[in-house]
């Protein structure tokens, strides 16, 4: 293919310029580069390791369910039925050998995003692409990886071992029967570790008209009739029993704000049955999923799940688009957040309690310096979530730790979470984490703040202790 | 002048001190520091270029009508009367000489202002000035000034030419009658191209006691009654249509925030009545204008012209120089700013209309990575606007860059405005804005996160593609 | 003490790594390194200069009354009595060893903060520790620094020589007798300055239930009776007096935000009356508290002092925490920030009187480049606070730069405030800020945007000019 321009990741990319902090975070990085990977957040379905089919083409793998980078060609003109999703309102779903050419005539666009970097790394490291995606490269590149992905060595759970995954962890309905989960913990040929994470969303937020019939199906599932307001948190008491049953240690929660109400029972209790009337007018029905949200809180300091709060993100922007293409297809836009009231109420009850933990995270990074490393640096019960979503990427990873550390410090803060929906790009965001610490690492060195062997040990402590201890696992 | 400080902007300003990331830098920058000059945003008269007259002294044209320079040296005990602006309370305006002595004395408070950086480029490139202002050379080189602006070389017409514009968007009010712009436009030894902008927010606000006066003269203007709510609006569509005519591509907003409101057209015809008799509440008046603005967004979509929306700033802070000195003397101060929920409306109608385009700057830098780049790398009619105003500065520039292109790219962004009220400051500002880009992108080539040629290629794309494309020039 | 790792602060701790830009820094440094120590703002007890006593252990003299440093152990499971403090609740206070033995075992926890900096530039300047603490030599180097604090070079007094301080303000109740500044200033073998700042928060804030008690200890210190709102207005501007008689320059205010109300007299004094009685509103009791903040402002104007307002803190976040330990235990924490409406009143009124003077600080970053810069940068009363509390740290110091200089210049800025409670930290935390301010300028100096002379003459003016001419000193 002449005319290609190569594709080769650089060993020292992400490290500083200046040769001796460089020096410096290429020793730093290189201790810690195959240390296994812990994944305490994901969007990776455990049926994808269950039943290990190959991925089959690479705008099925890489571009449709990725809305990191369907959403950046929609901003280019790209329609999402051109990338490959379903219109309900019928207009032609693109074949993916189309979607890929798009893809690759728009590879340029993504220079400079955190997309691009994983994308790169996806194609060269682990597909072995060694040339830039282009219009005129589209056709044979996209054949050239039909052909690979059919290869036993990048089946799903191929991938698993030689990326190095110690434990990874899925993003799941409290409902659900964790059918794959189980079929793998009781697979003797598979000796991963893949747990679920209580994700109850649905159950919790009052104010969705669908929440009835959410509660119908948690009440299907666990056989605990969610009628009332009692049953329902047995019922939820109940899920999270099963869940921690296979293995999982977390709770996920996507409200809108960080903000929960402790009730009391009776108004809890007259709220609910409003709510599940139908009768709740919307100031009630936010208030009782504040409340439940609250109770979520309450169960971890019984049961010791950690709380992870992934709040701050105005949820479907653009109506049209939620209603052809659904959710999650990247018009999900952030808003400021709030946390030193909106935590105060749940801090108040467990912030010292011994078996509480939470782990915050945010898509405002104004909430780093001012409210979430003082927050972090008196509870023992708060870590500081990583880098999420939009800033889990090398330069706002760098503000991260500039905002956090000299408040904080290394060790109140959670290690890096992938969030990923895209399977191959594990390997990538986990190293662009280990680059980014290395390098802001070797900064500290470099300005004599820390020495190297300190360093060492911290950035060490971040790859695999900080997200252990977090997340309890 | 013995005793005086050299003044020699250096060849390497603004590149990154490591050398091997300011040798990247340099060669790009010098890729495109020959680029003509695209100006879509200023605040030059039109008629500047068409009378072409003498500047006169360096007072009258660097000083007094520069709200950055002239409120830093507020700040620092200088009093508006004493800097050249006419008070109606009557204190003695000072004389050219006298602002001048004044602006040397305190040229040293400049000190790592961005003012500084254009003033001294300006003063040496442009000017031919080789030493620093102080109290004990201002009178030379107010008199060495006043000889030099007489000279033919340093007409406007003369430095549109040296400076490489090749088009300039001035901001002008709709009832204008846009003589300048025709008369420039039929000269035939005028070969420059300066474009009208339509920048209607007093016909808008109509929480401002003057809009039905507003409203009168636009009524005189266009020839359209603006009694009622259909005429205004065929009024204002009139204009919209003269300014396209003489060549405007953008009409330009400067509300407090962002919010519209899309009424039906009962409400909206009822609000306007009662805020043209003044029987509006503050609250009515307020709605009607938020509305107006939607209307805006509405005929924009129609006639294609790209809506600029310079919002977020506090006008008029202090009282009693508004009524002293009048408006624009340094006291517009930036407020929080919130775009998420803001465009939520226009956007739900507009934001994917293949017509449509917008434009959107802001003065406060946290929605850069938290709304602007997640807005603008979803919506295609979206571009995220440079920096503006007091983050129109080298290392807001840089921290603009680092905020968004992780998650915009580099293409989603507007490229410079440099709006600007002093004419001579326009290559500087562009300038500064092309080493910034470049110190940038050698940052990123030398992180090997982009090779050289395509960071060559982004930044060729920021000077010329992006100000094109995103205002339609 | 063999595995011992060693202390020794490295001489270019804090200048940028690149070797052009550090020897900048490293001479830009050397020149202002010996310039005396000015403190406009610190909780150092006169007491401790005029009773003169030796410190007695190290975890009294460096822990336990800390909260930078009791905040992050507290967080790392720590408790509060295990750190030396009184528990209401009765659980045993440890003694000073075993508080210095746990933070000798969590010393690594604090690698990369602030507190490490100072912490670790204390033991080895002031007290020669010339190794890391640990869990193993905790007792080794408690004894030896028990030994050491005995002394009499490490006396406060002796101290206080050798640190070099020209002037230090303490932080002082309006009704305190201020004895011991009187007695320090009539003492013949003291030397030095130590002068009172007026803190009247207490006398302020009439939402506390404490409100009326206090008034009646302002009325028994100063002899004017509280009683009514005239009266007490007398009783502040007469303690005011008697600050100023000794020494004091400055008031100093806490509020949890900036806004002020300026209420004819009538209604504050309708105000005043009922929440003396107790049956003021919260809201009434609110607006009163911002009244009484305005009318420091209106004292301000005609005596001169300086009005330094440090807001922004949600104070007190766990109410257990208080109520076992009190306040100022580590858990007020930053709330997100407004200036612009909120110091419009108070400027609107003082904004360009000559007379008045005042200081903002922030714990919300944020507002640095959005509102402080712009109104520092135009109103002539306004200085720019110092990086304060959380964000008095290297790299938040450098963001602080970063974010204002563009705007405001250099000279708009108070200069450094420690605002410590650690004696013996302040000529770290001094030496700190002429570091960082050494870097940025070595920065600035080479990307060729000052140059070294300009540079040198910069950072002069903000160790002595600045502060001596934001706090009147």
């Amino acid at each position: 293919m002449s005319g290609n321009k190569p594709l080769r990741p650089h060993p020292d990319r992400l490290f500083p310029a200046e040769p001796e902090q460089r020096a410096i975070a290429r020793r730093l990085h290189e201790a810690v580069r195959d240390l296994p990977i812990i994944s305490p957040h994901s969007h990776i379905d455990a049926a994808l390791l269950d039943r290990d089919q190959p991925f089959g083409d690479p705008a099925t793998l890489l571009v449709t369910p990725d809305h990191y980078v369907t959403r950046l060609l929609h901003a280019h003109g790209v329609t999402m039925s051109e990338l490959g999703l379903a219109d309900r309102d019928g207009t032609e779903t693109a074949a993916p050998r189309e979607v890929w050419r798009r893809f690759c005539s728009h590879w340029h666009f993504f220079l400079g995003t955190a997309s691009r970097q994983w994308l790169e790394a996806e194609l060269h490291d682990v597909l072995g692409v060694t040339v830039q995606p282009s219009a005129d490269n589209a056709d044979a590149l996209y054949d050239e990886l039909v052909a690979k992905l059919a290869e036993p060595g990048l089946s799903p759970r191929a991938l698993y071992e030689s990326f190095g995954i110690e434990v990874l962890a899925t993003t799941d309905d409290p409902a659900d029967d964790l059918r794959h989960h189980r079929a793998l913990a009781e697979d003797p040929t598979w000796h991963g570790r893949v747990v679920p994470t209580f994700r109850p969303d649905s159950y919790l937020d009052a104010t969705n008209p669908e929440w009835p019939r959410a509660l119908d199906r948690l009440a299907a599932a666990g056989g605990i009739d969610t009628g009332d307001y009692r049953g329902t948190l047995r019922a939820l008491e109940s899920r999270r029993e099963f869940f921690r049953e296979n293995g999982a240690t977390t709770t996920d929660h996507s409200a809108p704000d960080a903000r929960m109400e402790f009730l009391d029972e009776a108004e809890a209790s007259r709220l609910f049955d409003a709510a599940r009337a139908g009768t709740a007018d919307t100031e009630e029905a936010a208030t009782l999923s504040r409340h439940l949200l609250g109770e979520m809180a309450r169960m971890s300091s019984e049961d010791g799940m950690v709380l992870a709060l992934h709040t701050g993100s105005g949820r479907n922007h653009h109506p049209e688009t939620l209603r052809r293409y659904g959710p999650d297809t990247g018009h999900d836009i952030p808003l400021a957040a709030e946390f030193t009231r909106s935590l105060r109420p749940m801090l108040e009850r467990f912030g010292t309690h011994p078996r509480f933990r939470t782990v915050v995270f945010t898509l405002d990074e104004t909430v780093f310096s001012r409210e979430l490393a003082p927050l972090a640096g008196f509870y023992p019960s708060v870590y500081l979530g990583a880098p999420w979503w939009f800033l889990d990427a090398p330069r706002a990873m760098r503000r991260f730790r500039d905002a956090v550390t000299e408040t904080a410090g290394f060790h109140r803060t959670s290690g890096f979470i992938d969030d990923t929906r895209g399977f191959c790009s594990i390997p990538a965001r986990h190293d662009t984490a280990r680059r980014v610490d290395a390098a802001h690492l070797a900064g500290l060195v470099a300005e004599h703040l820390i020495d190297e062997d300190a360093a060492a040990e911290v950035l060490h402590d971040l790859v695999v202790r900080q997200p252990r201890e977090a997340f309890r696992l």
